[in-house]
């Protein structure tokens, strides 16, 4: 029987993994709840991840896994760094009798690994947060912004909200632009009454009283806004664009890689993500552009190049194949 | 005995009241606790208005003052909006015997009188927070800002300590500028590592274990670095110029009136105000500068305003005199 490797995709809202053989063929697949153990705790982050396994480990249509045959494997994973989670993880690798050690990466090392098989290059991620990391040699480098909600994910789905807001209440602004009916609901439930001092007391008091993340919710209404024709919208998407170029430029070092992986919700398939591409090749024209794919089948892709094994680029593709 | 005018500066850490006679000379003045019903409570808060009322009453050298001859009054105050609170300081005014209605204005109007006897012009205020606002025929026009540590602020205390923070995470940052220790100091009570990893994670975890307005005491430290030839904290003093003239910009409408009114903590001889002074004069040369002077003073100009006699500026200049 062939050697296989494991990979798995660990977050905060859930946990992924695959088994793959060194040809790219997936023979199983597990997916379970959130991982991440400084925001869901350590025990049911243990029960999360170590489900995804034994549920990759049933296997497919040919049966359950030999887990023997297991050769490597690579976690991706955030939310290991303060904790005593490593020890807990490893305890449950044995307890579940899968061989070796776990082997934990960065989330963003194997969000790069998703989009390329290459050792160097630069990753940008924008979802509910915002970052950029370079990979240098296969592993991970410098990183820019990636600071949270408070500090920093400038151009991120929580940046979004925040502009779209102080948009919102600026004076002056073009009540035609339907940006501002469209936060109103999602804030307070009702649409803009048109009088700015009610208005601004309305959404104000609603916003401040929201977790601070869930501003991010936000960033669905300036996409529709701005597909709606909102010039408020595609400012806000411009100044976002601009944001996230300028935290990639803060890492980016084109001479050691042009590979510029996309990654996140706000960079797939929207005109957020065309405005990043288009920024990114007028700035950098010899990059090669890519978007992340699976983060599981990332994960076994770095695995099995741990192997040592000169593996060809049809195995990255199929193992990254979302 | 000569006609009197109580003007009060009520906010979130004190309540100050003064008493003062046409010729504008200070009667009586009382001082106590934060007043601002939203962040302190009614109940407190009412007391704590009540009390620098007395005190003021108490009068000096000249002994208690008869409230029968107070013929006005202005109480300059935020956080009435949303709660009984007006309910509640009219009944507390009238158990106290004191003539009239108490006649709230918004904090902003009575800054800006505090600066300025003009019926038209502009104030700025940077503190903890910041916002600017027309002043047009005495009253409140539109703002600008003024949202709050979460979604505005921009220049503000908040926004020094975040732009200084992102900073001292920034990769590639000179680790011979003063910023980066004075923040590390500020938030970990340690030096930086000089380790990129080690020091991003100890800021981060630091600065999210802080209750979010919290990280305006930075500010401190930017303006500490500044003075010490810290390029990094001379860029972020010239970029939060650059937002609180924005900010101004927004609602100033110098055909209206010259006069801008600085104002708070950060625009008060810093050298932040300083930089936003410059700014105003080469966008508008024919500005009439004035800072903010006693607030409570500026209420009582108010009161005198509104009983319609037509008063010298030499009594506005007693009156605000800090």
């Amino acid at each position: 029987m062939s050697d296989l490797v494991l990979g798995m995709d660990v977050g905060g809202t859930s946990s992924r993994a695959v088994i793959a053989d060194l040809d790219g063929r997936i023979l199983g697949r597990g997916t379970a709840g959130g991982g991440n153990p400084t925001s869901r705790g350590v025990g049911p982050a243990m029960t999360a991840i170590g489900a995804a396994i034994e549920a990759a480990l049933a296997g497919g249509a040919e049966g359950p896994i030999d887990r023997a045959r297991l050769r490597a494997n690579v976690i991706g994973a955030a939310g290991f760094g303060a904790t005593d989670a490593y020890a807990a993880l490893a305890t449950m690798w044995h307890e579940l009798g899968v061989p070796g050690e776990p082997v934990l990466v960065g989330d963003v090392e194997v969000a790069f690994a998703s989009g390329s098989d290459a050792l160097d290059g630069s990753i940008l991620i924008a979802g509910t947060g915002g970052v950029a990391a370079a990979i240098i040699g296969g592993t991970l480098g410098p990183m820019a912004d990636g600071l949270g909600w408070m500090l920093g994910d400038h151009g991120s789905g929580y940046w979004l909200g925040r502009e779209a807001i102080r948009r919102t209440l600026q004076p002056g602004r073009d009540p035609a632009d339907p940006l501002g009916d469209l936060v109103s609901q999602r804030l307070t439930g009702t649409s803009l009454t048109g009088e700015w001092v009610v208005d601004r007391l309305a959404i104000l008091t609603a916003a401040y009283a929201l977790e601070p993340v869930r501003l991010s919710e936000i960033a669905a209404d300036v996409v529709a806004a701005d597909e709606a024709g909102s010039r408020q919208a595609g400012e806000i998407l411009a100044s976002a664009a601009d944001e996230l170029v300028t935290t990639l430029a803060g890492i980016h070092r084109p001479d050691d890689g042009p590979v510029v992986v996309l990654g996140g919700g706000l960079l797939s398939s929207t005109r957020l993500g065309e405005l990043v591409a288009d920024h990114i090749l007028a700035r950098w024209p010899r990059t090669t552009l890519r978007h992340t794919g699976s983060g599981a089948g990332g994960a076994a892709w770095l695995a099995a190049r741990n192997l040592g094994i000169d593996l060809p680029a049809s195995v990255h593709a199929a193992l990254t194949r979302s």
